[in-house]
């Protein structure tokens, strides 16, 4: 039977939100996010990131999320920094673009921008027959799987504060940023450092859901005008709080997120030693080996994966994402498949 | 202990739901709604609406429906014609223009467009000065519980021809319409009779969830796209599916809709027999007595409700939605409570 | 030979306007505004404003500047209050919409707003599922040719004050307002009671253009990057600084509107003498007499109108306007003419 | 006394331009582009390019056109592609964006647009979580002066046609283009291998104006719609069309950019004479020379320029613009300061 690394998202959520979705079920709330649960999963959150004076709301998905805030913070003539590989420029079919902003793009070979990629296109802003860039988007863990380090985010926070720039954190997989070998970084310093993030919940254990954390009072006014006009607000809305008290309640936002981690790097570890080289050095739940084509014809016989980019005429840099609902067995079957393919 | 009578999104989902979910959690899905459950749902609704050649795609709420429909229909200086009571013209923060379209309205009593509403707006609208009205919105069940007849939906049908407008129906609670006494039509008159139309799971029993059903080929055409740029493609897309293979594989989307009606027009009858009257007449689920204050008050101590308008200084019209899961008892509980009030 | 009363810009410019144009014409320029020509206007501008704090852009059309002004206003829900016969909400195809924003409208006999209006609109406007109404919208004088009074503005400008709303004035004809018999507000009237307006070029002897005063602190901000983005920046600014010049260096601006209002106000006079009743009661350069069919059919045989509505199967409501370019021979024809046909 | 090279927009209108406007002044016409001289131009421009069945259309500026012609041209989720260095990528303050598409860019070092650059980004493009390229922007002379030529325009339109994409050429300097020497384009070629495309009048002859010409059906289809929306409807229609009248009555259009064209290659000759190298090689009315900055220092005392880009320390690449109105006495004492400065 075959096992797909395709995504993140190909499994349900974690089994105690199914259990606290089923236990709740029938207790009448009020809606669109407004009930306690929702306002305990906010108090959990406000807690974790020790920031006591940001708005917390829940979102759907990505996109959702990644549109209604920058939608919410640019006036039409501003624009949002972002990684050419960034998912707002590439993946989500020109939804910034469609709420009116440019996304002014920088070529990182590792998907991570630089205070020095910043600067450059301020600098070349110069007036108003060119749009105002006004917005720094990031992705942690990036489209590439790799992460900021506390020292990286300083600085980015820091050139923002210069540049007069919000500074907004992607956290789509931010639970396998946090928890990868190397990272140095909380969601405490996240929130100190960024003016707007989101902690994702659809690829960390969650059926859906990502929750907005709000941290610039230029953000944050009628933050929620924003969610209903983009199609955003939840009817169920506590469905939402629900699934993140949960993640947040005992830690399992982190235990998930490590456990992907930890199976995506087993299989970096087989396929390194077995000599091959990687498209981006990962230490999350994304891996990207440069294989032979026939390796990688092989491997898709028992396994589904997604090809990121051909190289050459025999190589090609190949896509394997695992997830929180990953079993151990499946790892220990594929590291000894793959080294049977390339005895 | 209160009872919230407030709308029919207060409860999750029918456990058939909640158990399916279980049951298909941990199987590996393909995601965005490309998976087999979907297509098994896509399948169901077709036969359901009698309308193999439509296409199905599923959304997560109501306003993410209309916008998406909307803004995939219309050209920039197209216009989309609704009753001043329209959801999309009242209750959706501004999203259709957000998209870029002005909302034509008419004002109808009962909630309700006629042809001849229609045809005026038509008229009105000239020249390249005025935008051009090309779409007629309309909702069933409408905002105040009234329900289109087939003789009227025809006439709807037949007015949008002739002028060369899509007819759009949003069915948030088509559930309840369709099984309101009195309702003569069936889901695949609507197909037959509308451009494109959606039946709500959100209100009748899912977690969450619209199924949208095209019939043009203009609409029709790369509507993931418009999807996807709206926020609304929903990663485990199979959720979606699930939740209305559910409903539609056993009748579950009637009996559910039909249970929530019978609630709300028992507390219609008690209210009748009592001799007050009616705000709208509507024989779906949701009501609009017209209410001395005090009796107001009264009934506010034991059961939640919202506020329609203000008829004058000693009365008030008032709105009760019963849902899917509302218990026999409670209504049995209303009945005698509200008959103690106003003996 | 047919003489139209179709519009106020059937003709080009006062002849020292093309004067003026003809002596600059090879003089080489800075682009876009910024030429020493526009200051000079802009100076005079703030000066007949008694308003040295404002900002003034010039643009070339109607549409444009306001179009401009909602777009830089208004963050993405937040909604523009007009009258229904507004030009925003008829005759502009949207353009408000297309920005992003509802336009909420008042029915107005008079097509004036009042501060009862306003109130009513924001107090119906009470959550986030709404829009948020942020700015109101009025003309001067208005569609209907009416004007406001100066306790009427002012009572706008307190309503505005108080619920922390723009007062934009659209001025398209406030050259007729301003000299209208019975007047009493002047342009520092207006510049200290409106948040935003402009003064109108256009129909008022210039070839083009609009000169939008602003006031309020956060409509100024970076105003100039909303007229680029809008597609209004024109490249030979300096056309539009001069034609203001020549309108304000010696009152141009005023004797035009009144030559223009007095022949109107003849075809008035000479009309209501004959007992004919009007649709609106204008003192401006507007004119609409609601005549039997047979007369208007008379009339059209020399004279060029638009029909403002139809009244009856025998009456209609017509629309005359006068223009600054109005010889006062052709008036002394109409009323000889109108007085044969009446008699 | 200062010559500015800045730009070609610094004069007013060609003497007969301004004649015209003065014959036609006072004789009343209908508004909004619907009279006969805007007939006249019309009729001049589709014989001009062999096109009958062209839609041509007078809008006031080259950012207004190129906003509506692309917001016209396509759906939501559609974008454009355009070189990086396109006038609607750098220079139009987002103003594509702003109606809602993205831009799809390509580095060109020569400013044009290739076959092979647009199946690159149209092969990227795979799926629905991508905005979907739909058309191809290019600009004739493009934004560093070169040209395109039949060769390559019939390429471009070849692979546009296989793709299903519209070729839209900017025209804002096509007189220059058409004019330059090498050019092997005409009019009619344009017309035939373009879907749509505008002819400038701002920089070449006119007080202001672009003439927007549409062959494709689906982008002729209700375009006044689009402009209206958009703001660029000019009331006093009738100037636009009187421009390109009078500029297509008698080749003016031709000789006035060739007369650019000279101006600007006699400067080319005398500073390559000077051994020194371009940025660019442009045949057109814009330079691109690099030059020591002391060089640079020494021009800018009597001649006005702009800096393109600083290539080291020591050096500069400038950009000189000549216009139809240059005097010949002034490139003849350019020449002599500049060998007098390069002695």
């Amino acid at each position: 039977m075959m096992y797909s690394f395709r995504n993140d998202y190909s499994e349900g959520a974690h089994p105690s939100i199914l259990k606290a979705m089923n236990d709740e079920n029938l207790n009448q709330k009020i809606g669109y996010g407004m009930d306690e649960i929702c306002e305990q999963a906010r108090a959990l959150i406000r807690k974790e990131c020790d920031a006591q004076q940001a708005d917390v709301h829940f979102l759907v998905g990505g996109t959702q999320a990644n549109l209604t805030v920058i939608a919410a913070a640019l006036r039409p003539y501003e624009a949002v920094i972002a990684c050419e590989s960034g998912h707002i420029n590439v993946h989500e079919t020109g939804s910034i673009e469609a709420c009116g902003h440019k996304v002014c793009t920088a070529y990182a070979k590792d998907g991570k921008l630089t205070p020095a990629m910043i600067q450059k296109i301020v600098d070349f802003h110069a007036d108003e027959h060119m749009v105002k860039p006004k917005m720094v988007y990031i992705s942690n863990a990036t489209e590439l799987g790799t992460i900021y380090y506390k020292e990286e985010l300083t600085a980015l926070h820091q050139i923002c504060k210069e540049l007069d720039l919000y500074l907004f954190m992607d956290g789509a997989r931010l639970g396998s940023a946090l928890t990868a070998e190397g990272n140095d970084l909380t969601l405490a310093d996240i929130a100190r450092l960024c003016d707007v993030f989101y902690i994702g919940g659809t690829k960390n254990g969650a059926l859906f859901g990502e929750a907005v954390v709000i941290n610039h009072e230029q953000i944050k006014k009628e933050f929620r005008y924003n969610i209903k006009q983009r199609g955003g607000m939840l009817a169920k809305g506590f469905l939402l709080g629900l699934q993140f008290k949960t993640l947040f309640e005992n830690d399992l936002f982190y235990s998930l997120a490590k456990q992907a981690n930890e199976c995506a790097q087993r299989m970096v570890k087989v396929i390194k030693d077995a000599g091959f080289e990687f498209y981006a050095d990962s230490p999350t739940n994304q891996l990207f080996p440069i294989l032979p084509n026939s390796l990688a014809d092989k491997i898709s016989e028992k396994y589904a994966f997604q090809v990121q980019e051909k190289i050459n005429d025999e190589t090609t840099a190949l896509r394997f994402v695992t997830s929180w609902a990953c079993p151990n067995h499946v790892i220990d079957e594929f590291i000894n498949d793959f080294k049977s393919y390339t005895k």
